[in-house]
């Protein structure tokens, strides 16, 4: 059986060591894979999104996910299935509708029951002390509702997914993301731009902040010149905003969260 | 088998990936767990008290760790057993002793044995030369006295375990490390801070190297607001400080084996 | 079977984590030794080094690269087996050839047969889309030959490995690369000292773009006092620059690919 994790627990502590332990003392012939754990603290919407895109490349399992502001508080713990039989793991504050709901989510559990969580359990850490063993008791092979009651999936957390607004000749796109390359993710495909016509090689204008820059839309890295600044789709369908053989979101201040008007430039 | 590895390698060069190809050419079906190859380089006495701390939630079985400014000098090399059977390997500078001792140490020998080293051993690489082969037959069921000539116990290289000094209404600690949050753990538990009155809810003053500041005894952070300075119970049962939302490290200019006073304020 | 994996994605982003989940989704049963993900971006010429010099201490399998700024680009997709039966996965850029020299190259093929990539193969990101599929089908025993056409080995792109200048008591080395402890690595082994008569003890001075700075050369770092310049041979027998208990690469602001002059003095 297969438990993926991700997290914002980052590597330089042992926060995603202890957790590998805890689920092999339970689970010790389970294997894990590590999506990422470099979601940037407590950043719920960034680690939402990521679940949710790398879900079809990863074996369908387990799916722990822990990016958790509200640990100590009242926030629940959650299990969820989806109708394809992939289990999720983690607290409820939207970070596991995204991916679960692509297939749809078909149960919800609460993680209630003290049998399934480490004996002591911390204020502070319940990746280590709740959602790892729960993670762990699932994939070998513990029945859903053993973990608590049920929970109707409209009474989850879900987070506010930001829209793109369509005009005429612009698009008033959001920041989702910004990798660890300097590269921005756009909540924008490729049909939203064609459908304002903009078509690979037109020039556009982006406007961040009130930062004015031109950008070519481009196919891929190798379409443009060093230092062009280009739009183009990246690998998980999302337009994203890049710099040829640069960091475009420390040039343009960007930042997770922030509203990017692009616009179609007359030819 | 299990063989858990801890070390102050980092993650950005090819020296943990290189031990793992190591231990697989020795021992293929071994599973390693990387409890976290973070420990800031050659901080002996923090690799110590994380390898202790996280024993617990790691399965036993052969417990590697490598934190080794002492590589190429006369250091000696070491396998230990502890009373519940569980093995550690690594050098011997007290870095594996905190961890041995939870249980208490039954054997120690010392690794002198070419024919459980690689071919060639380096100057500088011990841990792929000497530590990781030796985990690896240790894995294999190697039996700890093929490995070299026993030790006694008390003969090994031990830290010096700072103590907190306990007054009428303060305490002096010592930071003993700080994690990638800006979060400072103090040698002290809950009872130390009973013992002088300070209760959850208590706001105590800090003096860190003459720098004052106020804080409250919280049990989580959800206790307190964004901003707060806490001094709370960590997931290892450690008292630590944090900044709700900051990075209290950076704030307080902390670093690991600094002494810092807490007393209790009158209400 | 074991696939290792070599690349400059860092373990900040999900790239990593995706492409052990597409290894997994082809061929479960596949263990994978993350070799190093930090090689710095685009820096063929380190990979292909840390490649070979790392080839000795992993299992045989198959080695998959990716360090790859020609993606979305006309160069070909690559997989070759050496004498050995060691199979190695990556881009046509030079980064694979120094490792399967090491035993000698058997046979090439292209990688261009769709049924072994995944169903859509994005322009970014060819590590998930090709690579990591070809390498998991492979390690499931496909032919390499089902892959695509086979090319003659010296029809491969190669890379221009520096090679040192001995003069009469003068060397022109060039840094290979720069670790993450600021250890400078060079084209140089301790014969081609020896030859020029620098023997260990020996105090020389290096000249790095016009900075002048005396060093010694000495076994290992436990020979030096703090602060010493060391010229020492590192764990895989090249010949590096360190400073005792210090960052070298940043006091001398050394970069690779510079050359570095190392002379004897007289005594």
């Amino acid at each position: 059986m297969f438990v993926s994790f991700l997290s914002d627990f980052g590597l330089q502590d042992d926060f995603v060591g202890t957790c590998h332990g805890v689920i092999k003392l339970i689970s010790p012939e389970t294997h894990i894979i590590d999506v990422t754990h470099g979601i940037p603290p407590q950043q719920i919407l960034q680690g939402a999104l990521v679940l949710a895109s790398t879900l079809p490349y990863v074996p369908a399992g387990v799916h722990l996910a822990v990016v958790d502001p509200g640990v100590g508080s009242q926030r629940r713990a959650l299990a969820l299935r989806d109708v394809e039989g992939r289990s999720f793991v983690g607290p409820d504050n939207g970070l596991l509708v995204p991916a679960a709901e692509r297939a749809g989510i078909a149960v919800v559990h609460e993680i209630a029951n003290p049998d399934y969580a480490l004996p002591a359990v911390s204020r502070t850490f319940h990746g280590r002390d709740i959602f790892a063993p729960a993670a762990a008791h699932l994939a070998n092979g513990l029945a859903l509702e053993e973990l608590g009651p049920p929970l109707a999936p409209d009474a989850l957390v879900r987070l506010d997914l930001p829209r793109p607004q369509l005009g005429q000749s612009r698009i008033v796109a959001t920041i989702l993301y910004v990798d660890s390359f300097g590269n921005i993710a756009l909540n924008l495909t490729r049909d939203d731009l064609t459908q304002i016509g903009i078509a690979p090689g037109t020039q556009v204008e982006l406007d961040l902040a009130g930062e004015r820059v031109y950008a070519i839309a481009a196919r891929t890295f190798a379409d443009a010149r060093a230092g062009d600044i280009i739009l183009y789709e990246d690998s998980y369908g999302n337009m994203s905003i890049a710099i040829s053989g640069g960091d475009a979101a420390q040039m343009l201040h960007a930042r997770a969260g922030q509203p990017l008007r692009i616009g179609a430039i007359e030819p």
